[in-house]
């Protein structure tokens, strides 16, 4: 049984005093990622849920584009993930994470149009309208939902709401990248994707890498507490998709497609 | 001339308040590192120090372990540096990051191994001490170098301090593993390697990946303002490296060597 936190003697120094104690750590493990039995990713996890961190990388990876490409997903021992796809969703392996790489390199352009190109989604076309005071409340229920967090203060969250704001799914990870892959995992067991009508709220910063989880997974809006990079903004604007950064207190910023935000019509 | 930061018109949501601006954000573009005009990595990063960045990154992947390893090292165009080594150090860029599989997969006593095995240095025979308010301070002196920070918020920071305090090198990065990675290659550039002596303060949180670069930098303490994981106080205290957490205010965690802290002797 492999657990999300573990015990560890510390030596904790508070201006004067010195004392020795008991800390709790959020565990992070390598966790393989197989495809028909061959490792295609080792990344560094929070243990659990580890059926949904594997195929939600498949799916924000471009590999798996509907829960008809996973014919079986089984956890082999405790740090092994072995997903058997149909041969379609298996030949998209080969061209996994493999930038074209030109004379001068790739840049943020190029970066985007091959996100477009992989996502199976239209997210621009999404209805969604959400209400500002839903939208700031959400890092609050975030907070609250996770259990872990008071615990070991070294987890990142991602939560995926209804634009009512009603919590779909909660998951934690040392690294943000895998809490996303965990939702997304989840709504490919439950048969929810493309993830329409959600908003995805994050606990940290909105990078490249996050927006393009959200796209692939179909999901109009991302939140979050913190700043967006300037290709995490172009992507989704390009994406049309609504970023919404610095979401604290009663305020917010709209990075792209402000319409979804009630107010802002 | 790649920038660091980028303007964008956003909308700014506050209460009932609605308003157009434009904002600052932290520029994220991909950098293709290549060996000897080969492809080894392409990673998110925001420009600035890019030769430091792609020299940091191979000596924290085991390929590069001396300033003699490396013959040139040019950037073409904005996004790609070409590193030329030894042909002992190109020989080390196929074992890299291919990590053994096993029919159980790997755990993180097998992590910690494999970073034992690549790194040059000895961290543990390090003599460094250094006094408590020294180390309390770095936070602040980090954050007052940062320049960019004020204007985005979205940047993580690496500072590589003295046992006295003195900062030697600072760098920022959407990454908090490139900012890492960017100090690592100004000491290369500096022929300081391995960096003896010095603590490595980061913004955020200790992960595996942070202390498996300092390790192979000959980094004898880091210290993060947030938790780190479990995985990366078991690699500290494999490696005989001093982990600092929860540096904040006059209080702190020690995860492994306390001995290295002067008020704990």
């Amino acid at each position: 049984m492999t657990r999300m936190t573990e015990r560890r003697r510390i030596v904790r120094v508070d201006g004067g005093r010195v004392v020795e104690r008991p800390d709790t750590l959020a565990v992070e493990e390598p966790l393989e990622i197989r495809v028909a039995g061959r490792a295609v990713s080792v990344t560094m996890r929070t243990p659990g849920h580890d059926l949904d961190l594997a195929l939600g990388f498949l799916v924000t990876e471009g590999v798996v584009a509907t829960p008809d490409d996973v014919v079986e997903a089984i956890a082999c021992g405790d740090n092994v993930v072995d997903v058997t796809t149909t041969d379609a969703a298996a030949g998209r392996v080969t061209e996994r994470r493999f930038y074209t790489s030109s004379s001068c390199g790739m840049c943020g352009k190029e970066s985007i149009d091959a996100v477009r190109t992989r996502s199976p989604y239209d997210v621009s076309v999404d209805r969604l309208v959400v209400e500002p005071h839903v939208l700031t409340s959400l890092p609050d229920r975030l907070r609250e939902a996770q259990r872990v967090f008071d615990r070991t203060g070294g987890l990142h969250a991602a939560g995926l709401f209804t634009a009512a704001g009603e919590l779909l799914c909660l998951r934690e990870d040392v690294g943000r990248h895998n809490a996303v892959d965990k939702v997304v995992g989840w709504a490919v067991q439950q048969r929810r994707l493309p993830l329409t009508g959600t908003v995805l709220q994050v606990s940290g910063r909105a990078s490249f890498e996050l927006v393009q989880k959200a796209t692939l997974a179909g999901i109009p809006m991302l939140a979050a507490v913190s700043a967006p990079s300037s290709l995490a903004a172009e992507l989704a604007a390009e994406a049309g998709m609504t970023l919404v950064g610095f979401l604290r207190g009663e305020s917010f910023n709209v990075y792209s497609r402000p319409d979804r935000i009630a107010a802002t019509n």
